[in-house]
């Protein structure tokens, strides 16, 4: 059977191509997505080559989808449930799974593989590997077009706040406010931080950015940001910096707004630059526990379940995110472009299909 | 110099009386309150005998005050200033504290002084020990009659949170919700709890309970709590159970409805009975990772700057606490009655002090 | 195929029996045992029906052996391998394994599978779940009689010092000291623990317990453990309490001499007594922070590689655990009534097999 | 009353002077000391001036001594005491030292006090300041000679570890083996890791990092450090990496033989340099959850107490250190001088001084 899709042909290049449909092993599911939202990895991949060529590979790894066929040692969906897919799939049984982590399985990043080293969400069937561990059923009470910012935007925001390991009480800033920061703002206000500083500018972003727990939103454009939050702190610094925008040059910012004793927690795709600096006298000559803490994030069955009772129970709304739709198969593309375009007033788009 | 104050005379009996007022060593501080709040320990300690006999020993340890005098050494305060004054005032620089126990310094419950081996906070005048440590500013931007909650009923009830380690998206019963309780809900809700079970009967404090972010409450009066529980768990049971209410049989019930790898908190104080029983079916034979944390809370001047912010930054009403005012020194008998009486429409009264 | 194999009959009867060979999944592997221990755990099963009735089941689950066979998804393992395989082995794709805690994968204990709920090593062949996660190379540089011990006695021991989270300089009680208990004293020691006291009676194993680090042998036999623990420590307790034997009323003794914000680890399994008895006063009326942390061993392939490691640098041996050494498949029923009788001069019986 | 000392007199410039002796305040305590020892961070402070100009500072912050002081209100120690002092003496009440960094008590890096911004023990007579908690006693069964050790070396060393969180069988690197490296490699052991590669080059350092536990000595004079130790892992990498030695630029190193997961302890005081630079691609673009902890030893008294015990139970011996010893208070000079030059066969001189 042949299945049609929006894929990256080469570096730069974009186009829709029919491939052979994905077989299903013992463990596996073949699903049809009916949600889906394009990533601003997409755009890296694609546009900057960040993760290196890639021929004829289906792009999207974010999507809600219904189980169209399941392998037969699969215990716990079957054909025609409706699932969230997270984008990170781990190899639940290998060494780094075991160590705990699971992203890593494999090799380092060896959980994500949509539209990394597999074909993603952007076709009318894709692939999951051990499905009783990476997928979850939709709840009923959860608006499938909200749920789609789960499998990535929320749990990999939220993680840069588990990451700085926040605690009740904490001082927190969030360095960028795109769909991920914004949920690196709702995951320190989750875990209890009181003030939140969100760095960023766009008025739709600062918006979201205080209906999700930031008292104050700082503009980078009004000045250095070591010195905004320096000010708003008696000079003292703040426990938390999430990373989740910027470049390798932010690290240098964060440390220098980070008390003694504080933590970083970045989810940021470092896509060039050759090192992080970290200075070394804010760093305290190394010898001032600011701890750096960096890493992709969780994903598999659990990691949904999880974020999606916060949906359930009214203290997380990730609807909040979307600011444009799209319906239908073919509009991938346009929501793909339009991510690449980034305009002011965007904050992530989805695309519903309906089959 | 003579004071006056409320003070436990003997086991089931209070009265005023006169005592020498307290000398300020070169560390210390003397504070007159301005708010105080009577303590369901304090009726424990006078009519439970609960640690014993004590004769002409000043009740309380919740107030907000007014700095009078300071011990030489002391840097950070001076006479006039509003000041939080925690339940726990520990002693810093003792062996426990640098093992991360403050709360147990010198010897177990060691940081709690107040009403328990030192003269409390029911008097024209009191001492606290390690003033910089152990005093906090109140911030002009709250209230003095909420704050006084943070020295006590905050700090407890959300320290239980702590104990159990909530994480993101976890499901957590709260077992007993007067103020204590109440603040547990609270404390489980900030650090991202989703499904909070409160169980209790008032309908005051159920109320609350779910303004503080409960999303049911169980009442025990119809069924098992167990049972209705795990009725809406799938059987599975929950992540944590904060125990801040019930008695040593209580832990029987948590366990019951506890997941394997879960977690309890407990900041219940045991007045009776021999021992806590731990059904060692639902413990799983001893190996199912059911983890059992119970503890005083912390204290100090750290701890109620960082509650504090939660207040300023609109994340935590501790007003919501407060159902009876009194307004005048001698108001404390009435107050600690009331605690005492304790009507179904209360769950925390103050005394509001006009000097 | 038939297999023949060392079978519990029923409570309080065991036989050979033959029975119909285990079939290979297609992630599963069939192992030939070459080397076998003995349990206690298989001796509560048998003859004090600890957990309930079982009919014609393999016992034994501490093996090493010869990978006979291997599902055509196993990619690591092949035919001729000679593999460690431990005595928990879990699926881990579930939802207890993504949250951290894979021995209860399924169900509380549900990785314990061997002569639980499935047959065990004492047979020609037997199955094992999920190889590539559940099987480890049994290194070159390592005697394989000696590395039948890591399959449970070592990783069970071990947990108890890593349940009680013992760190550097701590001082630490080990109650029990059977080949359990003996590592819980090998594991504090090498986790950083100062002051190891051993608490047992028999000469054999205070030679070893000597031999893995332990400082003082306390004897029961001269006088309450509480009594002597805290004679030995200025009454102030310990920092960790391993237990490791016992029964239910252990914990009491346990609490006993814990410092507050102490912890206890037990992988003890408690086969019989309804509660746990925690004694209100000496837990400190439930505020003293001393932990109570009880569990089921880790198992699978990373947790066996780890240990393997501590084996081949030198840092541990386990071949000080075996006392009796016995040669001969048959020779399984003589080695689990040792084990059954437990003369004074047993710690651990092997069983060398050659095909 | 005027005391006699080896101070620093200005950058590049040390000498003999005289002073005023220290007041002892309340809680503080006045010690002359027994044995000293210089430390590296001496020549830096002097040679390098690598915090800043500083006249006639005493030098010096290793010491053990006699109390010949204390004030009013310390309790545990008095005139005559022999006593270990932390070359770390924090303020215990400071918010730092609450929030579980007393080592940054006041400000960052606030608890180093000694030849620091304050006088060290290079002096007839220093000041401790709050005597009862950052003096412990030197145990009678304790070598004073040895003990110094303890102040600075092993507590540094060993913090290395602790801040990589070694576990139990963790494949650990340690880069750097003067007295702070073999400490590190001490402190791994005692942690429970099993492979130690410990890089340095002397011959003397290398037989003490072997017998405090390194399995192999890599000397960077035989090739690239990273791809040693991949060679030894399978091109797997290490769990930890502890960083005692090297610059900034060891940071990238130690990057690069760091499994995804894996952490990263450095106790090194990074003189010059303009920052660290973390390799991008190594630190697998930020996602690969490489933690980087780095920071000052803890102190204070408890610290103190629980490295004894270390030694006391025979776990640790911190003589291996000592290479050198000078008998008379006036040889300080020439041990400083011999610290300076750095022989071959040096690791750690000490000064015994006889009243």
């Amino acid at each position: 059977m042949k299945i049609k899709g929006l894929a990256m042909l080469g570096i730069g290049k974009i186009g829709w191509i029919e491939k052979e449909a994905p077989e299903c092993g013992p463990l596996d599911a073949l699903v049809r997505p009916t949600v889906v939202a394009p990533c601003s990895s997409d755009i890296h991949t694609v546009w900057e080559g960040a993760i290196g060529e890639r021929s004829d590979m289906f792009l999207g790894h974010e999507a809600i989808g219904e189980v169209m066929q399941v392998g037969e040692l699969v215990k716990d969906f079957k054909k025609g449930d409706k699932v969230i897919i997270p984008a990170i799939t781990p190899d639940w049984g290998s060494i780094n799974a075991q160590r705990g982590f699971a992203q890593h399985s494999g090799e380092a990043l060896g959980g994500w593989k949509f539209s990394n080293f597999k074909d993603g969400c952007f076709a009318e069937l894709f692939h999951v590997n051990e499905a009783d561990a990476n997928l979850a059923l939709l709840p009923d009470d959860i608006d499938p077009v909200s749920a789609v910012m789960l499998t990535d935007m929320t749990t990999t925001g939220m993680h840069a706040a588990e990451l700085a390991e926040v605690k009740l009480g904490d001082t927190v800033c969030v360095i960028g406010i795109g769909p991920v920061g914004l949920n690196a703002v709702a995951g320190a206000n989750l875990m209890g931080a009181s003030h939140i500083y969100a760095v960023g500018s766009r008025p739709i972003c600062a918006k979201v950015a205080k209906e999700y727990g930031a008292t104050e939103v700082i503009n980078y454009k009004e000045g250095d940001i070591v010195e905004q939050v320096l000010a708003r702190t008696n000079g003292l610094g703040v426990n938390r910096v999430l990373i989740a925008g910027g470049n390798v040059d932010t690290f240098g910012q964060a440390i220098s707004m980070l008390k003694p004793g504080g933590a970083i927690g970045s989810v940021n795709y470092l896509g060039s630059g050759e090192f992080v600096k970290i200075p070394r006298v804010e760093w305290v000559v190394g010898m001032g526990h600011k701890k750096i803490n960096a890493g992709l994030t969780p994903g598999g069955r659990n990691r949904m379940e999880k974020l999606a009772t916060l949906v359930q129970t009214g203290k997380y709304d990730p609807g909040k995110l979307i600011t444009h739709r799209f319906e239908g198969f073919e509009k991938m593309e346009e929501a793909l472009l339009l991510m690449k375009d980034k305009p002011s007033n965007l904050i992530k788009p989805v695309v519903v299909i309906n089959w």
